[in-house]
């Protein structure tokens, strides 16, 4: 079998594997959505399987990138994907462990009445899966603009916690019985925000992918000289 | 003037500023440390400046391990090195992202008294800021024994901050005065956790570059089957 042929059928199976551990991370965004607005424990313990399978799939991937640079003669473009797919896995397995966090919120808040009723929090969880679908879909398709645009929606993200978290510290700072439930959700709105933050990281690797353009911190165009 | 000569040259460039680029971490740490102690807001802005030094780095960094897979022809050890390299740069990275809010929280905390004596966080810093010394270390001495040790370490820090979290949230369900001081010093203690959590993830890099080794996840012996 030529070494081409080889490597080309490893990047292959490389990308669909990325992409189902993209698609279990989406699925722990979306269970944990719905067990904070629905006030239901049961989808704890399946966030916390899917989380297994996001760690196991993080080791495969990354194993196959190493076997695909030690056995396929990459191109300057192969090794361009194969430290993009390292990077990405890394904060697919990072955003795991967030929605894991949550979860844990979820549970502790379950047995109390609501704070308030949930209005931005539901948005911030369908955001930064959005985030995480579009971004994929940029990686795969090397669509740079779309990771760009990702990249943008971090700004929304970013509000909307400023948002979250002033309304949660008014109402800690009114009653001190809001205390334990206040903490919580300003936790499941703190890592939501990290999610959206691990899909702009993977934006900006998109770019350099695609681009050979590292746009991280405003570069190049941003470095003053 | 031979390949691996010029490989091996920016190799060693690139350990070297990989080094420069934990110390300013490192620094960053230590002055926001002393800057919640001593409420003080003299080292904010001082701290942003670092983060623009740590920004920059990470893209020299990385942008000169491309240059070395795309010019060098690199071995598999090389290879290893070079990943991980870029692997750490992005820990590292952010790291000084959490430095800068931990930064943050401590301007915002220094108009008012403090809530409690600080005792467990000052020792939360202390610890973190050791993990990224010894993990660092670890790399350059290629010691995947001592890298296994910052691993473990990391539930030291847990531990710390579940105690300090408790803590905080007893005084904030006692008196909602507490709010805001008790937000801004639970973010300073998951800060901490954070950069413990990206020292540990460059201690299991650490341990696959000088032993071929995946130990995330409590892998491989973890793995049942």
């Amino acid at each position: 079998m030529p070494v081409d042929k080889g490597l080309h059928h490893q990047i292959e199976a490389i990308r669909s594997r990325l992409l189902e551990m993209a698609g279990i991370v989406e699925t722990m965004i979306e269970k944990a959505k719905e067990a904070l607005v629905e006030r239901s424990t049961d989808s704890v313990d399946e966030i916390l399987a899917l989380d297994g399978d996001v760690d196991r799939l993080e080791m495969e991937v990354d194993e196959a990138c190493y076997a695909a640079v030690a056995l396929g003669q990459p191109t300057a473009v192969d090794m361009r994907f194969l430290v993009a797919v390292m990077k990405i896995t890394a904060d697919l397995e990072r955003m795991g462990d967030s929605a894991v966090n949550i979860a844990q919120s979820v549970d502790r808040l379950a047995d109390e009445p609501p704070l308030k009723p949930y209005v931005d929090l539901p948005r911030m969880f369908e955001l930064t899966r959005g985030m995480v679908r579009d971004v994929l879909d940029a990686f795969v398709r090397r669509d740079a603009a779309l990771a760009q645009e990702v990249c943008r929606s971090d700004d929304d993200v970013d509000n909307l916690y400023g948002k979250v978290f002033g309304d949660l510290l008014a109402l800690m700072r009114e009653d001190s019985a809001a205390a334990d439930r206040g903490v919580q959700l300003l936790l499941i709105a703190r890592n939501l925000e990290r999610i959206a933050d691990h899909a702009t990281n993977i934006g900006e690797d998109v770019v350099f992918y695609v681009e050979g353009k590292d746009i991280r911190h405003g570069g190049p165009e941003g470095e003053a000289g």
